[in-house]
């Protein structure tokens, strides 16, 4: 009685028998450069679903609104229906990655405050880099609504932040995206796993994210289980 | 007794006698693509400053700051010193260029409200678009600066607008860029014209700016010869 809403490059989506309700699967496959690199790589979802599980049930102690319920499975949690907000909220407190790039600064400075930067979600205009007006003009969302994302993103910064230093790793940057409740309400959607944070281990510098399968330097199971089991230390306090 | 201070794709920058002048050469010389295209064109230095020298004498009439002080021959002006913001503040009331090309969106749409965006000055880097707190993390402007520069943008697009639609032409979109003077204040620098402005023919919708050098559709000379032939007209009244 469940019908696929959404196939997304790392989760389905998928129908309940509640309207307000809906079940996402992580899937075991992994894909980089915006989908030009893609492979099937088993025991990533459960483990990203595990991450992911983790770190909103956290978020929702903490007090941040997001649309988590419960775990259901190794691979599927029940998540509170919304309309995704079509924005990659990209939030940096190191420098690394495409912000690295853009200005040629090396990566792994500390940036006196966080820098956050929007992404329009379109894969055939290859998610753009845009602006307040540009929100404005596309009608992503209103200015109001954007002043309530950046307040939440840095808010979430900084609970993620401490949340990932007390498992020894600094939390470089990630990528949140929003969505509207059957209310209207603006929530914390989608996930946050080593597939949308750059996570380093704060003695080795080693990366404990998805960097390790975009630039080919180790295993993706093995890191992101190290952050599994890092998380999971938490938790049997 | 004058010295070569900058040399720029369009234009070269003198000392003068006065610490607190500076002499604009204007160029016969067009560039494209960020100076991979580039040609000798013979009249465009003149017709260049002829026209910003109208348009500059025309914004300090209407109160807005800047460096113009006046024409000195052909080819030359004189305007007060600044230490230019590595900025290009871009005002678009049109779709066009790379803003259509960024959100796969037709050329010639009426925006419902001019949008601002911001580029950083650096060939090495080509002139990437960022944003705001970008701006900040790159010590290039104070967020109060950018306050003012988005105020003083806008101010200025609607007294160009108007000016340029009394000659028959929409004003599309257009770069400006500003500097600081010896006291700090800061003041639109640079140049307005066919260079920086893409202006439609309110009738024939052709343009009549660099895009005919840049796509090969018609000739500089001309065009520029036209805009600066309306520009003088108006005085004429």
């Amino acid at each position: 009685m469940s019908e696929v809403l959404y196939l997304g490059k790392a989760k389905s989506v998928h129908s309940t028998d509640k309207l307000d309700e809906l079940r996402l699967v992580y899937l075991d496959q992994a894909t980089a450069l915006n989908g030009k690199k893609k492979d099937e790589i088993l025991g990533k979802g459960q483990l990203n679903n595990e991450i992911s599980s983790k770190i909103f049930s956290y978020l929702t102690e903490q007090g941040i609104n997001n649309h988590w319920i419960k775990q259901l499975s190794d691979t599927e949690q029940l998540v509170k229906s919304v309309t995704i907000i079509p924005l990659e909220v990209v939030v940096r407190n190191i420098s690394a990655g495409s912000f690295s790039k853009r200005f040629g600064i090396k990566e792994g400075l500390k940036l006196p405050t966080p820098i956050l930067e929007f992404y329009y979600k379109d894969d055939a205009l290859d998610d753009p880099f845009i602006n307040e007006d540009h929100i404005d003009y596309l009608k992503i969302a209103s200015k109001e609504d954007i002043a309530l994302i950046k307040e939440q993103a840095l808010k979430i910064n900084n609970i993620l932040i401490d949340l990932f230093s007390s498992i020894g790793l600094t939390l470089v940057d990630f990528k949140l995206e929003f969505g509207r409740d059957s209310s209207g309400q603006i929530i914390l959607a989608d996930e946050v796993t080593p597939d949308t944070c750059r996570l380093w281990d704060k003695e080795t510098l080693a990366s404990l994210d998805k960097d390790v399968y975009r630039k080919d330097t180790g295993d993706l199971v093995s890191v992101y289980k190290e952050v599994a089991k890092r998380l999971n230390e938490i938790k049997g306090e």
